[in-house]
């Protein structure tokens, strides 16, 4: 039915989607009648995959150099018996007691610089060359004795990498990092981090210490700045440890990680180069009040930015099947959100659904975390709900490895967040993600597939790249967005862009700095904060709009206005921007929109222009519905989701085929949140 | 007028209500004209009690060994000769400076693993032997000193003993706690606390630690609680050592130390079992907006479970005349509420109404708190009121060592309260001890006296038990409460009971766990929590309530529904349900009650069902004024107690005759807060 | 046209207005076309000054002995070539990285006992003997070098002084303080500090340690106060040592030190005594909601504070032209503000506008700071309005020296402060600074000239002190206050007052504790807290008002009530008293105003009767537009501003002239906030 040669699968031997979740039979090693039970309900499930090995090292290696892997022999049985793949992780995640009792440098010092004590987990340090080497030694016995088993399906490196270490190790390696960074010539750190404010010069490359919370964090943004990439390519470089024994015994085993979302602790574009393939956990809170819109755009633009690393299908590697238990207030996810949530991931590009946790553990602090089998063990709304998962998976399995094709992207990129992040002034909170977020919702409302990249990506393959708040840039970027443009893209840029460089140095000159005030040919004069309540008016032909949070003043050269403030001082000001240069065209846009109005005007505006149309433009949708779309060689598959509590009847221009009822319909109908997905012939 | 021998004293050779206070004339050492016109003001206010020695060690022991009990001699006689009696309290709650100075070991380390800096009181590490051996000879002077002296009244170990402490002293005693209770078996121990999560296992015991906070804090809740119930084992074990040199010298004397009313760092029903008679510290914020009701609520409440403890009268040990000095805001009692607040105390079972603070110091931390004698020193409303008390319990001094009988418990229970605490999951505050209260609500309301008492009590001389959120049941528990209801109670239960057992498991096959499941005929599947705006809908027959916070969808087997829910996905499944087993009932409400009148309604049922009465059934009382009961042999005692600022108006059946005016009367009038105590032949 | 011989200027051989900035060349050391521009810029917006040094030791002294003054030679050259004078600041405010590797001592410890690591600025130990050494050697370097330059107008030591160390050269340090406070007597500091109160009496002075977070902080107020005091001497111990060295080598420059307006981390009064003239940073929050009245009022009780410290013109070393980058948010100054503030500023007795900054750093965390040059280096908004601003000062020049006389005192004691801040009791905010500028504010709209001071200030002077919360009073103070109404004087007090003693220990025998007793003539029985929302009645005359958060209930014994409470339990008692003794009167405000309208009606009253005017008694001004004066002995300036964000027309009874226009005019009119300097011949 569909030509193969254009589908990317994860893994090859295995072209289907995946339906699974993290399981630990470690725990419930003397309950055989509970291991038993576990694949039944795996199979009554329609569930084809688990992930093992998540902390399971003090389970695996009870003593230092003692291994014992019978459980995880007997995981392996069991699942392949059961007709099931694994993920297996490698334990890092959590190191055992008698590791940290032996060895204390495994463990972090945090940034007051005390060393923690044993306990939680993701808590080791990055440099430690014990932990590397023991890591190294229990993943190479690992990948000896699984890495044959014709049902390992990929590598799960650790777990939710993240967080830094502050002791002397980590020190000294940041002192190397910052001799290569700075070609070993203290002058130019000096430079390149304003050390002549404050009298912070440093003398020489020993003096450099992390920033601590009550030393340097907050005083030196060049140092926090370094660190933070630092910590990236540190951990990076832990993962590449982990990776020399996998490459080794088992090249054709894909490696991922799991990763967080939009979590800006870690440059994961950088990460993602590592990795076979990208998976991530993601944790929408549905049902939260005033969340309608707000937590299904969040979860698709993190889908999109985890397909966009990669240009390729990734896996949701947790999601959970009812309820998380770290809330403050832990809702249960409303009949239908669990179908419409897994199908969502799907249409950006997952080819699974996966979930933490299979069975509840009994103890510990993640017990009461929702699971596809609960303490109860027996038939639970939750298990209905993963088992209509799993039929639909089962019924739209041809999806798998089909491709998404973006004209459109939107930049998001962690180094500028840590800049801003970094930033003393303006507001306390930038509020950079949600900003992004509300250029995407537009595009996320038309169904219209975006890629979510970083300052340093390619753009030559878009029509339109939207660029909110790019407040730091380096020569490089504004180049490639200059030439994006000249080419004949349309580019939108925000407020707060071109403001300081890669070592979040001001450019001097004017705003936006160095090639981009040629490119919007606006002058950014003032960026004014707003109080909370405060708002200025915007005027777009007849109709006026609020700003809030930030406005700028702007001074048009060559661009013209397309809308103007209304008042206050800034009566007259322009507001927004277009300036025509080369092939293209590029946008400014002054001010924060209080309510996205503005910005879906701009947008219905721009998308015209440049030609761009909804997935499937003839269709009338209500707010809370959505039809996403992917596609191979043959045929256009659309995901229809539906947020809404109270459901909703939608029309088609024409039948489609519904992929899980196997007939043609055009009368769509829901009665609470859920999901269909539709096949139509190219 | 009534048979001594229903009676029970606290100290039979006294047989008399208290009316004392905390007094510390080693403030005032060079100001005698103030230490004598302490005892003219004492006589004044009627007062037959002095609290003496809290805080005093440095004053009686200048440096080590060289010991100076001047001025408490100098106090004994001036109390003796104006006819009072005295507390003698232990010094053990605050250490001299040089004791610190010398052996370090005596002061506490915090969670983050770092000694304290000498300061604050309540500081001691509860382990040192040091401190230990110092405390016991201090408190082997006083015995011999005073221990016989008439005067003499009894003994206050320490003073509101609190809080844990980290040092390597006390992780070493925490090692053995964990080797007793585990049989010495390190596996027994990995099982109670589930440590294959996170691959927290331990190889020996030698590997435990403290729950640091940069280390198990928060992770492992077996480990979490182990250290709860070690800390109240080792406070019960640092007030028997204090207790060895009284208990040898003075056998007669009875031992107290005071507790801080719902206060749960500790397991006060542990703590009571060492102690002679149970004392406490009741500081409602009369007057805070929205607390007419809650603060006269949660001080009965307190009240009833200080009774409940040992089933026999307690003392009022401190309360506040007029103000404290350590809230955000620190309003004076208004005039009325003294006297209300004292007779309350007494209603419940306190055989005296006892101050903090006789005279208010110069200088130190609470030099502000309200006093009897303020730093004016002459005629003070304050001073008044408490004349008003002191002639109040004169006049009813009848009273003293009187009966409570209760036909109703409601269970608040401290290890429940810690599980509670350390359950991640649901809601961040589980309103325990609020939830707990609303149930008491009706039963306060109607002054019907009503035990507190924690899960481990007997319960075989109730009619009624209420067990809100009892979500920690261990085996025996179950048992209890099955056998309560088997044989004819009726037991009340709610959402989140029977969860986990004494190890914080949680019970596999069904919630409430084990024999409850039975017991109650419902399965709890689904606990969800809402947003706090968030209500669903519960109707009654015709009425309809609403449900806040936590829902739970349950499902009936043999119980019947009496309530459903009414919006939501949740309609139509059961809100509350009966189950008729054996010769009793067991009622499961499965929601948290948005504003109490659910409750009120379920109560009134109940109570007419197990034929449960009023104190004083024929009487129309308006919000905020109740009466209830004390009796003896031959008298009921009514303490009719108005907490409304606006005062009230009340018509009896018949007269009464009220002990304090000494007159027969059937309208009581109240212009503000007051009491009034009406005494009738049974 | 002006008598030179009744002004007073701070260098006599400028006898000018500085309109002048901080200015770090260092950190352009590369960039010598941006040097250049400086200088261009300066001279465009009419500038006269440049404070330089601040922070530049690294700069100076690159490895420790090695010094290099190049930077600052050329700088001294490039300002003197431009007309400019220099105020030249010592370095110690930020150490370089070298001294804190070398001398770790030179860091300071923190509260919790730790050594905090490098960074931050303000952050050295005040005792350590390195530092000052390292300290006093660089001033001797930069006074020999540039002593003699006739463009050097004055010094400025360090900058912002703040903060306190906890290590052992401050405990050492600290001891040797209380030892020359208590006689070398532990018996005496015991009784100062009550330490008869939990156990926390000294042996001896080896004991003492400063109050650590986790010790004696917030136990014992008397150590506190005592480390306060300490502090603040240790403070002013540090600035004498920057001194010797200016002393001796610059005998005529005069010495400040920037002082940070109402901040209550040093008694400014002590530090006050060793400068020859006072100077401060003003940051208002200039366009914050609701700051319409309180921002203008809050700055300009600021510079009437900054000017009563010696009766004589001051310097605002530092205000934004434009915005500053460390509030939550970041408001620019609406356009006129800046010319507003400006004149302001002068009003008051400031004989400069200056700025913090010159030129906008490219990093560091101040780099978002405004200033007069941005990182754009063209022509902007807030250049012209400091242009404006260079405009009018120069018009006004001849004001420079002038005179402000005050009949009118308002004590803000620091101490007392500090005290409220130990009072355990009451209200956790007292509210004091904003309490006293309430009463400051009837004086402020009027224009009345208001001399700040602290409790040990003369009297003599005033007609009218008003003292409100005066908690701590001395016997001194007492006397003070009692001689000035007895000679005919009047004196406001109100609830809070003559509680404490010097050494925080409560006044017996009633309150207004000593002599103010007699004083009043009213004893306060109770101080009580009202909840946020609670209000307490009022009745003065037929007028009512509200009262809200603090309601003392007192006697009157001689004193007259001119209002009484009208609601609650409190209804009739006094609320506002006034007591006729000798040729004076002294008022008693018993409550906290709810909204300032009994404040304005009380001092209304109170004006008529000692007979003090505005400063332009016949012009009606609209909320927003005040008139303050300066004068000497020909003329009086008339400082019209205006910060109504609408503007405002105000009509003259008579033309005067103003002196930027150099025209007469009686129609003054506003567009926007601004200001206007109008001359009358006396």
């Amino acid at each position: 039915m569909d030509s193969v040669n254009t589908k990317r699968y994860i893994n090859p031997t295995f072209p289907h989607l995946l339906h699974g979740a993290d399981y630990n039979p470690e725990q419930w090693k003397d309950a055989p009648e509970i291991l038993q039970e576990d694949m039944r309900l795996m199979r009554l499930a329609e569930m084809n995959e688990m992930t093992v090995g998540v902390f399971s090292w003090a389970e695996l290696e009870k003593e230092e150099g003692v291994f014992d892997f019978s459980f995880l022999d007997d995981t392996f049985d069991r699942v392949e018996a059961a007709g099931g793949k694994l993920i297996l992780a490698t334990p890092s995640g959590a190191r055992p007691r008698w590791l940290a009792q032996k060895y204390p440098e495994v463990l972090r010092v945090n940034r007051d610089g005390n060393r923690a004590h044993y306990g939680f987990r993701h808590n080791h340090c990055l440099t430690s060359p014990v932990y590397r080497e023991k890591v190294a030694l229990i993943d190479r016995k690992l990948a000896e004795r699984y890495g044959k088993r014709k049902s390992l399906y990929a590598w799960h490196i650790s777990n939710e990498l993240s967080g830094d270490c502050y002791c002397p190790l980590c020190r000294q390696a940041f002192i190397e990092w910052c001799k290569r960074t700075y070609h070993n010539d203290i002058s130019e750190l000096n430079h390149a981090w304003w050390t002549s404010f404050w009298s912070h010069r440093y003398n020489d490359f020993s003096q450099i210490e992390p920033p601590y919370a009550d030393g340097d964090l907050g005083v030196c943004s060049g140092l926090t700045l370094s660190w933070r990439r630092f910590v990236t390519d540190q951990t990076v470089s832990f993962i590449e440890n982990e990776m020399i024994p996998l490459r080794q015994l088992t090249p054709d085993i894909p490696v991922t990680t799991n990763f967080m979302g939009t979590f800006d602790g870690l440059n994961y574009s950088k990460i993602a180069k590592s990795l076979d393939f990208i998976s991530w956990d993601s944790y929408p809170e549905w049902g939260v009040p005033g969340g309608e819109i707000n937590e299904p755009l969040a979860a698709a633009f993190a889908h999109e930015e985890c397909r966009s690393y990669k240009h390729k299908p990734f896996l949701m590697m947790e999601s959970t099947p009812s309820v998380v238990n770290w809330r403050s207030v832990c809702k249960r996810k409303a009949p239908g959100f669990h179908l419409a949530s897994a199908v969502q991931a799907v249409a950006h590009g997952s080819d699974s659904v996966q979930y933490f946790q299979f069975r509840q553990g009994r103890g510990g602090m993640e017990k009461m975390h929702g699971a596809v089998v609960d303490h109860f063990g027996g038939p639970t709304r939750t298990f209905s709900e993963v088992q209509q998962v799993g039929h639909t998976l089962r019924q739209i399995d041809e999806v798998c490895g089909t491709e998404s094709h973006a004209e459109v992207a939107v930049i998001y990129d962690r180094e500028n967040a840590w800049a801003l992040q970094c930033l003393d002034g303006l507001q306390q909170d930038k509020k950079y993600l949600q900003t992004v977020q509300s250029y995407y919702l537009p595009l996320w409302k038309r169904g219209i597939t975006t890629d979510i990249i970083d300052r340093t990506a390619d753009l030559s393959a878009y029509k339109l790249v939207i660029a909110p708040m790019l407040y730091m840039t380096d020569d490089a970027t504004a180049d490639r967005l200059d030439a994006f443009v000249r080419n004949g893209g349309t580019l939108v840029g925000t407020y707060c862009t071109g403001v300081v460089n890669e070592n979040d140095l001001c450019h001097l000159g004017g705003c936006p700095g160095g090639k981009l005030l040629e490119l919007f040919s606006v002058r950014a004069e003032e960026c004014d904060a707003l109080y909370p309540q405060e708002r200025v008016g915007v005027s777009l032909g007849e109709d006026v709009y609020s700003a809030a949070d930030i406005v700028e003043t702007v001074w048009p050269w060559k661009a013209r206005a397309i809308a103007h403030y209304s008042t206050g001082y800034y009566e007259g000001n322009a507001a927004c921007t277009v300036n025509d240069i080369g092939l293209g065209h590029a946008y400014y846009m002054a001010f924060r929109d209080a309510d996205g109005s503005f910005i879906e005007a701009l947008m219905r505006r721009i998308l015209a222009e440049v030609g761009i149309m909804p997935a499937m433009p003839d269709v009338t949708l209500p707010e809370g519905v959505v039809i996403h779309e992917r596609h191979d060689d043959t045929y256009r598959y659309f995901f229809v989701q539906c947020f809404r509590t109270q459901g909703a009847k939608i029309t088609l221009p024409h039948p489609y085929y519904d992929l899980v009822s196997r007939t043609y319909t055009a009368a769509l109908r829901f009665l609470s949140p859920g999901a269909i997905v539709l096949r139509e012939r190219k």
